[in-house]
């Protein structure tokens, strides 16, 4: 079959096969068709979609393409969790260590950070010596030794998805649900855990802009899971607003420790519980989510959470007593207060707006080759809901350099205020089991 | 502007504006966009379409991206007209000299047939010595003394077009009303002319399958003309059965001799007739079409018509023997008769099928390298509504080797037959003039 009679069938809306597919990837991988043609079927795909089987043998295919992590030696099950990426989610700097102070293994491969989202190996990366990149029998031994490890993605895992993904983003083919989710799962699926909890945001600040399409991808997530035999379920949460009040690197290190000591931001912390909770419940450690609530909970008050941070980051090479003594973590020059010029309810606080001007201050790269300074970003004060009169303070602006030009206008049009009391917005909107 | 975002904007369907077309076409003309990027923004294209004022953008860019002829030197209103091409569609060899025989100056670029559907030129070079190529002051000087020329397209004309079709060729992106109407009004607009009629065809051996997606391919090429202040019309006819009973080159150049004589088939006698006075009322030459039918009737009835035909193939060094005596054309070794094993009135003769059949007897390409046998081809005896007893001969099968295997088979299958009488379909649906 000649290529050119794949891109028509798919653009003719008719499924494609599993032969057709396996062609597609494994050709494309070997260099054998030309970019210009993927990139035709990869639109075609943007618009007629992909069904359920389609998706699960794309994933399968790219997953394939490369090498696949065997974590069978490690005793227990073990657990993976991906969110979809959002503005101030630290989520896994607190979460993976709570849940492993509970006994679950933890292996978990994490990404870097590009336009207004973060990743979290630019996180971590704010503490002194921490190493990201592990040979494989270090990481396995890691994950069996103390319960947990945050390292880089493996080169050899998924080329295809590497390929593809720097072919769409230049061809505004990054915007589909079944490529989307080929692309999460096949990387998860690689990396070798039993089960995946995924976070699927929403929002302004995230990939998926509405509640429905997060839904959508998650489901898609959730089917290519069975395909697999795999545990995989989902979270759907709000990104209209940052999650926590920290936006930059250290600055989410530090938010991530104060949650550890049960000190952090009542939302985060509740997404955190949340987000255990299902995991413990993946792994089978509980029988439901009040018993796990409780075993988190526990963790956290007795110390045991932190103490798997401060293991991890040890076992890394990283500086402990930056963990133990945050303030030492990298700090920007100057500290700036922004008052509020209005008084009202807080109606909106942009997620993407403010992750682009914690960009702008150099939390996050604008182009890969950006430098990253781990120390400087915003931390909010005041959120979705919140009372604030004039001259109180909305947020402190860590920095090393002056503002940019019409900074400060940028920040204030992030918030949006009303005279009239507003409910704050559910953070989780839903957890999708299958 | 990133290109990615312009291709973006098209995928959200967002018109584009005159500035990025003229980006997309001049950029890609001088190679300083990747064919990955086009593709990409062609496809989307095929799903979201263009509106009237893109498709002129676009076409007046590729216009420009070239040569454009000059005819203005020539006195009198300069015609061209175009077909979407079909199976048997020998127009051009007929319409030409009976139009140019009532004092009308005909500039015909023509182009080469792919697949099931012929071209002109290949059927011109049956006559031994025509030349296809000239130079711009020799077409001019011909038009201006003789009237008329046929002759291939200059290699500097719409250079955009041909770097288009070849990546829409390979990338499933033909399919495409704006696309395709861009694409042939472009290179028609190069050529110079005053006036075009378009022959759109529909039905299973042309472009367009249906009525609908002929007629609105047919107002998006007037409309373009409208955007150019050319006079542009547009025919609508029926391309399920071929055109005419001759489908081969030298057999279809007979048959537009005998046509020229009064002698042809008379679906195509009428489809010349009809186009013939089309295009003398827009050449100004007549009131009506009454009596614009009299003016041709009367040219081919006193042998100025063929005169003209003998007149353009002196001037292009082709041997006019070969037109006073058309046996003398290329003949080929055999002629089988294809008798019927069914009894009936013919309900449908398949094009698509018998131009296919007729490219594996050697009268087309399957691919651009393959070399034509001018001599050989298919003429029907039965079409379309006539009544057919066993035995009776369908058509005439001129070879120079065996049949291929399954041909007599694929043959008879192209004929269905019906017990009750049929209505012949009309030949020509419509004509458009905006």
């Amino acid at each position: 079959m000649r290529f050119v009679d794949i891109i028509e069938k798919k653009k003719e809306n008719h499924p494609l096969s599993k032969g057709e597919i396996h062609e597609f990837i494994t050709s494309y991988v070997q260099d054998k068709i030309p970019d210009y043609q993927v990139s035709a079927l990869l639109m075609a795909i943007c618009f007629n979609g992909m069904n359920e089987q389609e998706t699960a043998w794309l994933t399968e295919e790219m997953l394939y393409s490369g090498e696949v992590m065997d974590l069978s030696d490690i005793a227990g099950i073990k657990c993976d969790k991906h969110s979809t990426g959002g503005v101030g989610d630290k989520t896994s700097l607190a979460l993976a260590p709570m849940v492993a102070a509970c006994g679950v293994k933890i292996a978990k491969m994490s990404g870097r950070g590009l336009g207004h989202t973060g990743g979290t190996l630019d996180k971590v990366e704010s503490i002194k010596g921490f190493q990201i990149n592990m040979d494989m029998e270090s990481f396995k031994h890691q994950i069996d030794s103390i319960g947990l490890a945050i390292v880089g993605q493996s080169g050899n895992l998924v080329p295809a998805d590497k390929k593809l993904y720097a072919l769409r983003d230049v061809t505004a083919t990054v915007n589909s649900i079944p490529l989307i989710a080929s692309s999460i799962m096949s990387k998860k699926l690689a990396c070798g855990a039993d089960t995946i909890l995924l976070d699927v945001k929403f929002g302004e600040g995230a990939f998926m802009q509405t509640k429905e399409d997060a839904e959508k991808l998650a489901k898609t997530m959730i089917s290519i899971g069975k395909h697999f035999h795999k545990d995989v379920r989902a979270m759907i949460s709000n990104m209209n607003e940052p999650l926590g009040n920290a936006i930059g690197n250290a600055l989410e290190v530090k938010e991530a420790i104060a949650t550890l000591k049960g000190e952090g931001p009542k939302d985060f912390y509740e997404l955190c519980l949340k987000a255990g909770s299902i995991m413990l419940m993946q792994a089978k450690k509980v029988e439901n989510e009040t018993e796990a609530r409780t075993m988190l909970e526990t963790a956290v008050h007795n110390g045991s959470a932190l103490q798997k941070l401060i293991d991890m980051v040890e076992a890394q090479h990283g500086d402990i007593q930056m963990i133990k003594h945050p303030e030492t973590l990298p700090q920007a020059k100057e500290v700036l207060e922004i008052k509020s010029r209005e008084e009202g309810y807080v109606e909106a606080v942009h997620a993407l707006s403010l992750g682009t001007l914690a960009m702008q201050l150099g939390a996050g790269r604008q182009v890969k080759e950006d430098i990253i300074d781990p120390s400087v970003g915003i931390v909010l004060q005041k959120k979705d809901g919140d009372y604030v009169k004039k001259g109180d303070i909305l947020a402190y602006v860590h920095i090393n350099h002056t503002l940019p030009p019409h900074w400060l206008d940028d920040f204030y049009a992030s918030y949006h205020f009303t005279k009239t009391p507003v409910e704050k917005h559910d953070l989780i909107y839903k957890v999708i089991k299958e």
